[in-house]
């Protein structure tokens, strides 16, 4: 057969109207026809316009180092040109450098990695892997929570998502969050509250569950996609020292909140908390290749010297992804990128919190290095949501407005409910990120036609 | 901080090191060092004692056009300078290339695609969207089977990794195989044989289950890691017609089946069936970046219109993994890669029936293009296998021997039990074909040793 040839596969026209028609869009309902980008570097990209966009997003909330960055692309040519895959069973030069440089970023206590092609393969792994260690079948896992699409993984999460399974995996046992500006338990002083606290609240749930039934912990360090929520100190360290009371593993989903998104290699490192696994994706390489991890604690790592691993895949240390996952480990370092995040991080805070002044709608403003996020409320004292949580149709309509006008003026946001994410590369320069925040001052004048 | 870069990172020790301390290998215990590829092309690759292996495996069933192929690395490269990554919402050229080269070759009722990292996450995204189309639950799947490893699909896998789950998807029915050579039935003629004629067990089992309640059958046409099962003429459209009179929808996972593996662009286009959806991965890209598919029909792509796809992930539409899918069918269909399957299976086939006279061990070929199998025996009469289902330790002993005996010899092949799989790339010559095969003659004595 010969396969036809003749498609005018550079017109936007053309790749716009194959989108809606012939691929299948996440979580969408399809036919919609969308923006055709053409190119992107730092931390811009542009469409078939020619119209430049600034990415606040960092796409998914994964090219850390922007786009195009020349040593990650570099890497990812001349590994191409060297070995594109191997099995996963060969011993492999970029295998074994990116399993060392892990191990040498991550917390001390972890030592041996398995590589996947991205996060939720990383946390199907990382659960069952648990399961089998401790003997036990029973995870906690928190409502404002996204760790992936699979079947486990889905029933994992805990935003509306998980909705979706329609046959959940057995054993998620639900833990609430440390979500102090919505305090699950209406305190206003985090020392009163068992929930934000932490250990006190997995206490009790494990009183009733049984401790000796449950096999681990896995949270979002700092909350992604569902809030960008940053925990009280003590939070982390207290949900350890319960989980090691009982034998129950803590598994740290840093997808999301890894290699730097927070100003630290990873989220854990500001409370010097040691999980005993942890697992990521995204940033590990910008997501220039599809590349997740899960690395383990060295008591782990001893016990599968012994026991199988309960997992695997075909592109499990793929050679391609491991290069870009060197370089990217090796730019974001010599590049100073989490210092940047760190201060311009600072920047952006002091800049919103000002913001906070001038907009009613600006309800709170929290992160970590470049991992922020802005909750937007009808009234700063009621702090009554823009929109409800879940809302749909016209009750969800100000979100998606406010986006389209930021779209329009250049700048690329996303939004959870009412709270708006501020995640742009770590190493945007900081005229960038001010021109990003004069866009969203500008469109927060929407949100603040709604206050009341 | 700064990272250490005094790594001797080239050096085969080092990176066996690395592998056997920092690395987890999927599936198994940790610790071995492994062999150290440094290189492959075609059909070979060797190791860093310069040692060249004959791929008749294509490493895990992926590396349908060999290995290296220029076509290819120069996609990803050039990929690799246009654009690396972008969100699966927007229009991206190769991905729209990718998703209508896809429709133009799948079977002619399916119209969309959605793009994933591999095989899991497309078949984890099948069942669940057959569940939110149907309205209805359970999927029928078979024993001899293996679907990846996330939660939903290590469930519906049948082959004994499924043990591994510790918390099965709920709704899982199991359906036997159409396992001719062991007849589940215990008959001779597959005319009488109600399992190996497909529909009438499937209605049975419906029967007992309500087939209201069934939303999917998903199954690999033509098993793959499960033994090389060619169902027999009539068995995939008595299934098709069966799940068509109960509004059941049929799942193809071609993952290793696809993409010219049996010679044709997929196993289902031998017997004209169309599944409702297929998926796939592997084969489709040679696995040089990973990449999966779930292609669906018109009448679920309409029904996407109004009901959001319950699916999604960072790397959906991966322009680098898309950009390579694009030069790799292109490539398959220019170089007659598909032809050549079918010729030289149909001599591989032939070449091994007439070892079936020499070797006593040899107790069944089987096979359809470059899939094929052969199952060894300790006696061709009563087709004792040589080694039981599921042996450990010294009652498997044999199967590890000859592959090792094959790998000194420097052919690389895998097993599954008794079975061993000789799936070399689609575009190996003949001559190579033919070398692999006289080796593979040669290790049979160590079975033969152990017929009675």
């Amino acid at each position: 057969m010969s396969l036809s040839n003749s498609s005018p596969v550079h017109h936007p026209d053309w790749v716009a109207e194959v989108h809606a028609t012939q691929y299948l869009q996440s979580w969408s309902k399809q036919g919609g026809r969308p923006r055709v980008i053409t190119g992107a570097e730092g931390s811009w990209f542009w469409d078939s316009n020619g119209k430049r966009y600034l990415d606040f997003q960092s796409q998914l909330v994964n090219a850390n180092m922007g786009h195009q960055h020349p040593r990650i692309v570099e890497a990812i040519k001349e590994q191409a040109d060297r070995l594109c895959y191997i099995g996963p069973a060969m011993g492999c030069d970029v295998r074994s450098e990116l399993a060392a440089l892990v191990a040498e970023i991550t917390p001390t206590n972890l030592t041996s990695t398995f590589f996947t092609t991205g996060g939720a393969a990383a946390n199907e792994t990382a659960v069952r892997l648990a399961r089998h260690y401790t003997g036990r079948s029973k995870i906690v896992a928190r409502y404002r929570s996204y760790h992936g699409a699979t079947g486990g993984t889905l029933s994992l999460t805990g935003d509306p998502r998980h909705h979706l399974t329609r046959a959940d995996m057995p054993g998620v046992v639900r833990m609430l969050d440390p979500y102090c500006y919505r305090c699950p338990a209406g305190h206003e002083d985090v020392k009163t509250c068992p929930i934000c606290r932490g250990g006190p609240h997995l206490e009790e749930i494990l009183m009733y569950e049984d401790p000796n039934t449950v096999a681990a912990v896995i949270l979002e360090p700092v909350v992604g996609t569902n809030g960008i929520i940053v925990p009280p100190d003590g939070y982390l360290e207290s949900i350890k020292a319960t989980c090691e009371k009982y034998g129950i593993l803590l598994i740290a989903d840093e997808v999301m909140a890894g290699y730097g998104r927070t100003g630290k290699w990873f989220a854990v490192d500001h409370w010097d908390v040691q999980p005993d696994i942890l697992t990521s994706a995204k940033g590990i390489n910008s997501g220039y290749v599809p590349l997740g991890t899960m690395s383990v604690s060295a008591e782990i790592a001893n016990w599968l010297k012994d026991n199988a691993l309960p997992g695997g895949l075909t592109y499990a240390g793929h050679p391609l992804a491991c290069a870009s996952g060197v370089a990217a480990i090796r730019a974001m370092d010599d590049e100073g990128a989490l210092e940047n995040a760190t201060r311009l991080g600072e920047i952006m805070r002091e800049e919103l919190r000002a913001m906070m002044q001038r907009h009613p709608s600006l309800g709170d403003v929290r992160g970590l290095g470049m991992f922020n996020g802005i909750e937007l409320v009808r009234n700063q004292e009621t702090r009554e949501p823009l929109v409800p949580f879940g809302a749909k149709g016209d009750a969800a309509a100000p979100m998606p407005a406010i986006m389209k006008a930021a779209m329009e003026k250049g700048l690329y946001l996303s939004f959870y409910n009412n709270i708006v994410r501020l995640t742009p590369p770590l190493n945007i320069s900081e005229h960038d990120m001010r021109h990003g925040l004069s866009i969203l001052d500008e469109v927060l004048d929407i949100a603040d036609s709604e206050t009341r």
